[in-house]
Parts: structure tokens; C-alpha cells; sequence
């Protein structure tokens, strides 16, 4: 079960409007010590919650890049998210109803806003470093320049300056589908489920791509039998129906739109003119066969963030890759942090 | 408006079961000559129907590939979609009712073999060449299989010997969908359409691919302002809504069907064996920045295929090249069928 910080006041939003209040729910790993220089932070990708040890295994160990002998790692729901922190499911204190719908659009900005809320609550000022993948780089990124003392170090890892054109469309894509299944307008937690679920499956071409697909669901001589039957079809309908049990239609849509809205430049004079700005030592990781954050989208970070490091780990998973290749990733992360 | 040739017997499928007769919508464009042996043969892809001259411009023209003043060319329309061909809206004879869901499954053999009772109605025994990209390419080279003798040469365009695991992911996140949209379940031709209009968002993915998505729906700094509102979200919602217009979703969901099928190697020992067997003269042309018939997909035609021709046209447009490049297209292949 993860913490809860309860901030009662209210919480202005980057497209306008506010919050009455927000849970943020978190979870802690390790000890802050006295001098409570000895805090990591994580950020977390699109469907994940504050549990790093559970979505991210083999991370939060003794010897790896999270070691909790070592620091005081922390990872927050973002708000939108539906594990905990002020999401679509809350109560809007001012109708007593939940918000479903009604919840307000929200940025990466306002994500890491509310989180700078907790860490204030728990008394960081300042961390070793900041890590996260996907959207959770993106989050990194934008403490990295909201709070240029905040992070000693970042870790950026299959994300980007800013969400491409392409990235979007696919969200663009996965909100139709939740709007075409029709129980969307109803007002209830299963409302747009089996939307979700499509939603899902169209995310995950984009995670894992062509190469990892072929390789992975590829029939073998017997499987290849049932004509009209394929293996990657279950396989589809598998990955939406797991998103189906365990999230919530509203607070994809909310967060995918989100992501939408990314882009570090945004009233810092573009992208380049932002990346200048970031003084934290960085770490910049792509994966070769990843198609939604391409090696490439990684160039202007490697180019105009001042003091960077970049490595490109070769695997066939694609952005899944962040998750599956762990060891590689161990092994540059870790060198990093120690440095 | 198209040509019709009915066929009153019944027609069985590869799948089993069988159609109790068959309509066939084509188009021609010039003459077919005493010798009966200038006629060339354009299969369409999966959405497009006989009117090639319409669907594919700059090729149905003086000078040429497709020159009609040369060649007799014919284009028909696929059975299972709903250009006038028996598909889904069809009136099932034995119901006295439109088919919709009740049609049956067909395979890509099933189409071919639908088209060669129309060839020999026509007389048409032997083509100059058979031609077609993506589903039509699919199309092409069962026919240079099913029927050996019918093509003097063959051009495969932005296709692949079998439909790869990632493909057929991308058909099933389409046709989940279609189901996701409630409606899909009435008995009317608007059924599904709104979880038509997201399969074709979904498939546009695939079909530009990140550098065409990146390189034509950036944003410029004027159009950046509002904060939830991308220019790819529109263009995402036009296209779907493009199609939702001009197609049917029970046609779409059996089309997308008949393509996870396709799989030159079933029944001939596998696709190494059954390129060995093609005896037309082969242009095989891929797109470089093509991701769901990328290049590599090709190798295996290249390799196999006795007497092959190959071609890689350099483009940022994906899938789309194939209509978009039509110069670079009409070069390669007026070569190709003038040797």
C-alpha cells in the first residue's frame, strides 16, 4: 500500500483552472539520512503507479541503481493516474460526486508541480538524481528545469524534448477508441472499459514495434494451422484486457493528453534554448529498435544539454526495452550514479 | 460507374463453406486486341476499389505504365469489400437478406480465384503483367502461383510474402475496435462506424510511420499555442472520418481478416518453395521509409524468386509511397514492362 500526502489548498493548473485540493499517493524505499542528501527520485511511465519495486523489477536492490541501503528512493503517483493520487475516480469536494469526466486537463508541468509538493512535505530539498523512461523522462526533464537545484544528476531514458507529431497521433488514436465505445458518457468507474482495452493494444505496437513482434509472435509450423486464427491476436486482446482490469478509462485519456502537451521549449524559447538551461549532470539512454522514442529523438538532448553522457543500449524490444533489459541498464545507470 | 459480371453458380472457399453466387464489379480502360494478349491486370489494395485511374493517379495514362492506348487493363474489385462486388451489403440469396456479419471469411486465394472467373469471361487467358502493392501485392503473387501461365511478368510493390505477426497486430487492435463500437452488432450498413473510423486512424499509423507523421504535421510556433490541442489530433479525426464515409465496417473487418491469412508458403511447403515456383518475370519495389512492408520484408522475394528485378525507392512517406512517388514509380516500372 502506498503513502498518502494529503495538500489542502488549492492547486492552480498550467490550461487554466484548479484543483480544490490533492492526494498524492507515494511510495518510499530506504532511509533519508540526516543531512537528507541521500534522496533519488523516480518518475513514473504512462500506466505505472508509485510501486517502482513492482513495475520495474530487479531495480530497487541492494547493488542496483536504486539500492535502498543506500538511498531514499521515492516515487509518486501522478495526478490524473488512478493509483492513489487526486485522479478522474477522486471526489470533487465541491459537488461530493466523482469527477469522471469533469476532471480538468492537466500537463507534465502540473504532474511535476504537485510532486514538488510532496517532496516538500517529506523535507527534500534536493536529490541525488532524478530517472525516469517514456513519460516519466519527460517528467525528469521538466523538474530538471522548474527546479534547476533540485537534481544533482538525471537519468533520461527512451523520451524526448518534446512529444512528436507521430506519438500523438497514436494517443489521438487510442482516445477515439475510447470514445467509440459508447459507455464512455456514463458516469461510472467501468465507463469506455472496453475502449481502454483497444487503446491498449493499439499503445502496445508502438512499445514494442515490428522487430519484437516478428521475433516474439512469430506462429510456429502447428500454431500456423486455424486460418483465420493468429497467435498475435490473442496476444492483443490479452495485453487490452489486462489494462482493462487494472486501470481506468478517464485517467488514460487524461493522461494520455498529457503527454500530448509535452514539450520542454514551451515559454523557454524552444527546445534548444530549454535544454541549455538543464545544469544537472545527465545521462541519456535510447534503445536501437525502439519506434516511438527513436534513437534520433534523442539528438538535441545529447547536443544541447551541457554536461550530458549518452548511451545506446542494442535490443529487439523496442520502448519495452527500458523494462526488459534491465542488466544493460544496471550496468550504465549505475556507473553514472557513482560517478 | 463499374462493369458487372455475374457468376450463378456457387463458389467455394478456402476456408470452407461457399458463396451461392458471385457479382464482380471491374473497370477497363482501352482495348483488348484480337490476339488477346495486351491486357494487363492491377490489383487494388485494401480499401480502394476498381477505379484505379481514380486511386492511384498519373498511372491509367498516355506514356504511362498503365497506358491505356497500349494496353487493355483491368481492375476489379475485391469480393468481401462494398465497391460492388458480393461483400457484406450483398443480398445473401438464400435470406433474401444483406449478409453482414453472416459473411463468411475469405482468404486472399479466395479473392484471386473470385477475379479468374472474370479473366476468363473476358477471354483472358494470359496478361502482359499483373501488378499491385501492399493487399494488391499479396494478390499478385497468389495469382502467379494459383495460375503459373497467366503472367508473363509481375510487379510487387511495398508487400511481403506473408502477413508478418506485427502486421496482423495492427489488424486486430483495428478490428477490437470496430467491436468496441456497440453498434457493430445491428443489422444496419452504418453499423460500427464510429469504430471504423478509429481503425483507420489505427492504420494510418502504419501506413505514414514516424519520419511522414514527423516531417508533415510539426506544428508551427503560431499553430503551438493552445495546450491540448495538436494538429495531428485533426488530422487523425479527418481521416477516419474520410473512410467512415466511403467504406463499411463489416467489409473493413473481413478484408483485415483475408490479409492475417496471407501466407504464400501454405499448402506449397513454405514460402522459400513457393517463390521458387514463380515463373513470371518479377519488379519487386520497396519504400525505404516504409514500416509495416519495411524493406527487409522484401528479401526473401529478392532471394527467391528466379527471374526478379529489385528496386528501393528512396521517400519519407512510408506505405504511402507507393501513391505518393508515382514518378519515381512510373520510371522503374515503364522499364521494367517495356523490357
Amino acid at each position: 500500500m502506498p503513502k498518502y500526502f494529503y495538500y489542502n489548498r488549492p492547486f492552480g493548473l498550467d490550461g487554466g483552472g484548479e484543483l480544490p485540493s490533492l492526494t498524492i499517493a507515494y511510495d518510499t524505499w530506504g532511509t533519508l539520512n540526516a543531512a537528507k542528501d541521500n534522496a533519488v527520485w523516480v518518475c513514473h511511465a504512462l500506466t505505472a503507479n508509485s510501486d517502482v519495486a513492482d513495475w520495474w523489477p530487479h531495480t530497487v536492490e541492494r547493488g542496483r541503481f536504486l539500492d535502498p541501503e543506500k538511498y531514499f528512493v521515492v516515487c509518486a503517483n501522478t495526478i490524473a493516474s488512478c493509483y492513489g493520487s487526486t485522479g478522474p475516480l477522486s471526489v470533487n469536494p465541491s459537488t461530493g460526486e466523482p469527477w469522471y469526466d469533469t476532471f480538468p486537463c492537466v500537463t507534465i508541468r502540473d504532474i511535476v508541480r504537485a510532486h514538488q509538493l510532496l517532496a516538500a512535505h517529506l523535507g527534500i530539498n534536493h536529490v541525488r538524481f532524478v530517472i525516469g523512461s517514456s513519460f516519466g523522462g519527460f517528467q525528469c526533464m521538466e523538474w530538471t528545469l522548474i527546479d534547476p537545484d533540485f537534481a544533482e544528476k538525471a537519468v533520461f531514458i527512451a523520451t524526448s524534448a518534446d512529444c512528436r507529431p507521430w506519438t500523438a497521433a497514436f494517443n489521438e488514436s487510442q482516445r477515439m477508441a475510447i470514445e467509440a465505445d459508447a459507455t464512455f458518457d456514463r458516469r461510472d468507474s467501468d465507463a469506455g472499459a472496453a475502449g481502454l482495452a483497444v487503446a491498449r493494444s493499439i499503445a502496445l505496437l508502438s512499445y514494442r514495434g515490428g522487430i519484437a513482434y516478428n521475433l516474439t509472435q512469430a506462429e510456429t509450423p502447428e500454431e500456423a494451422e486455424p486460418l483465420f486464427k493468429r497467435r498475435v491476436h490473442s496476444y492483443q486482446r490479452y495485453q487490452g484486457e489486462k489494462l482493462r482490469r487494472r486501470f481506468n478509462a478517464y485517467s488514460y485519456y487524461r493522461l494520455s493528453q498529457a503527454v500530448d502537451t509535452h514539450n520542454i521549449g514551451r515559454g523557454r524559447g524552444g527546445i534548444e534554448a530549454a535544454l541549455r538551461l538543464i545544469r544537472a549532470k545527465t545521462l541519456v539512454v535510447a534503445i536501437t529498435s525502439d519506434i516511438i522514442f527513436p534513437p534520433a529523438d534523442h539528438k538535441p538532448l545529447v547536443e544541447y544539454i551541457p554536461s550530458v553522457e549518452y548511451h545506446l543500449i542494442d535490443s529487439n524490444f523496442g520502448h519495452d526495452g527500458f523494462l526488459v533489459e534491465y542488466e544493460k541498464l544496471d550496468a550504465i545507470i549505475s556507473n553514472f550514479v557513482n560517478q
